[in-house]
């Protein structure tokens, strides 16, 4: 297959990331499906991700890679550069979740999260860029969220680690646009079937804190437990349409994809908001004489 | 004075704290200048707060709180509550920069800049919020940045940390809101005169990163010379303008005081993309049926 792509996903254990990973090798793409421990906490998800990848003869492998350390980025980099002497794509989507009162977290939740959201997806381009600006062009593809430009309540370490993150991936691709690396930021709405992310969300360390909000504290569960019914009728409310939307972005010619696209159930419309944002910029970039950093070449 | 307040103002010895301190005290409010380290490092700006404080007879008083310390808040907060009884106005200020290519900084010092200007908003909040919603009153004034909404190439980490803070920001504020806590997001642009802003960026701890990016890590440097040559002719170019709109912002009618305001030499138009997330939030907020957050009553 000509178009076959080297691609490494993060946090491909669960969720949007072993969806996307299965996805992109069905499209015929090799995949290395990363976690962080494979011989320990994510030995399940390997068994999973390898027999799915032998019983449909697809090109996909379960790779560690702790994204809270950089060693472990750097390993990970250097093998695939080592197999396959390239890297074409970059998927960040590793994360946790926190839910809660923002106040009743503890300032160290928060650095976690943020550790964890954000600050890995430096460590894990850190460990990949050189390569790509070295190949003049690549693909860096981030799992972000419509929280960052829409945030609501209850959501303050997860949404202030996804904006911190978002922000991030914006600028390392304005920095990284003339080595024809593309950067996309996908921003998924809460799917609550599909994924492990409400489950696993982790919750405040002080609740204490929470009890003094009286009513308020409620209203974080009645929102929680009314996210399904404020689905828009007729979209599709499954996490696999988001690994759909992610392999076809993937497969798109380079220099066309979108900046940004939402795959969202609820609608919250944070596309409008992006949009904004974009002209806005292109407006004060153009001031400055920078707009070029805002694409590659088509090719 | 009937209306006088009593204000905590964050890393007030130098830059938009300092003079926004000194503004407030001008005003005829209690100001605590707060600083780091009275005795140590901030030892010569406690002398000039205080040697301005007694030239101009205003009721300016340095006061020890270190936001990177959750216990040094807690003080804090403790020790305004013990002398006044009450605390009307926390402004979230202390920052650091760091300014050159996003790879070539380490995830640490991300790590570390993100502690001092956004995780450290949940610290001092943490401090002061509860005896807000007992008073059943309170403001919460942000110095934010208008790179949250149009970040510049060469500003990844300071623009990732602001971006979270403004978002903890916006979080805490529709949680507070019932609590008729009003919260408002300060937005001013680069100034280069008036603050130590960008005399004390930090620089990357891999320089070698950014040597790999040739002419581009020149750009930077070429941005930031002309950056005084991108201000809109006829706008006002000193730091003082800030201070001026914060301490008029805070003498509003509460309940009446404005979300978000933008000062911005280089009038990047951050409030334009702002104005369009607050539009569509509401949209989305009247869904779910909590827009009634987004706002304190006037009173």
């Amino acid at each position: 297959m000509t178009d076959m792509k080297i691609i490494v996903i993060t946090g491909a254990g669960s969720g949007f990331g072993k969806l996307a990973a299965i996805e992109l090798g069905r499209a015929g793409h090799k995949v290395y499906a990363s976690m962080r421990d494979l011989a320990g906490h994510s030995k399940d998800k390997v068994e999973e991700i390898r027999s799915i990848a032998s019983s449909e003869g697809i090109d996909l492998h379960p790779l560690q890679l702790d994204v809270r350390e950089e060693p472990s980025c750097r390993s990970a980099a250097d093998f695939v550069l080592s197999v396959d002497g390239r890297i074409d794509v970059v998927i960040n989507n590793a994360a946790m979740m926190m839910a809660g009162l923002t106040e009743s977290f503890r300032p160290e939740q928060l650095a976690q999260i943020l550790d964890l959201n954000a600050i890995s997806w430096l460590r894990v381009n850190r460990a990949f860029l050189p390569a790509m600006r070295r190949q003049n062009k690549g693909l860096l593809l981030y799992v972000g969220s419509g929280i960052t430009q829409i945030p609501d309540p209850f959501t303050g370490p997860y949404a202030a680690s996804k904006a911190a993150g978002d922000v991030l991936a914006q600028i390392m691709g304005l920095e990284n646009s003339r080595y024809n690396i593309e950067t996309v930021i996908c921003m998924p709405g809460a799917y609550t079937a599909g994924t492990d992310h409400f489950k696993h969300a982790v919750a405040a360390a002080d609740p204490t804190v929470a009890d003094q909000y009286g009513k308020l504290a409620g209203l974080a569960q009645e929102l929680a437990d009314k996210l399904d019914a404020t689905n828009v009728p007729g979209t599709r409310t499954d996490a696999k349409e988001v690994a759909e939307k992610i392999a076809e972005v993937v497969d798109m010619p380079h220099g066309t994809r979108p900046f940004r696209f939402e795959v969202d159930p609820q609608q919250r419309q944070a596309m409008a908001v992006a949009e904004k944002a974009n002209e806005m910029r292109r407006i004060f970039f153009d001031r400055l004489g920078v707009s070029d950093l805002m694409s590659v070449p088509e090719n």
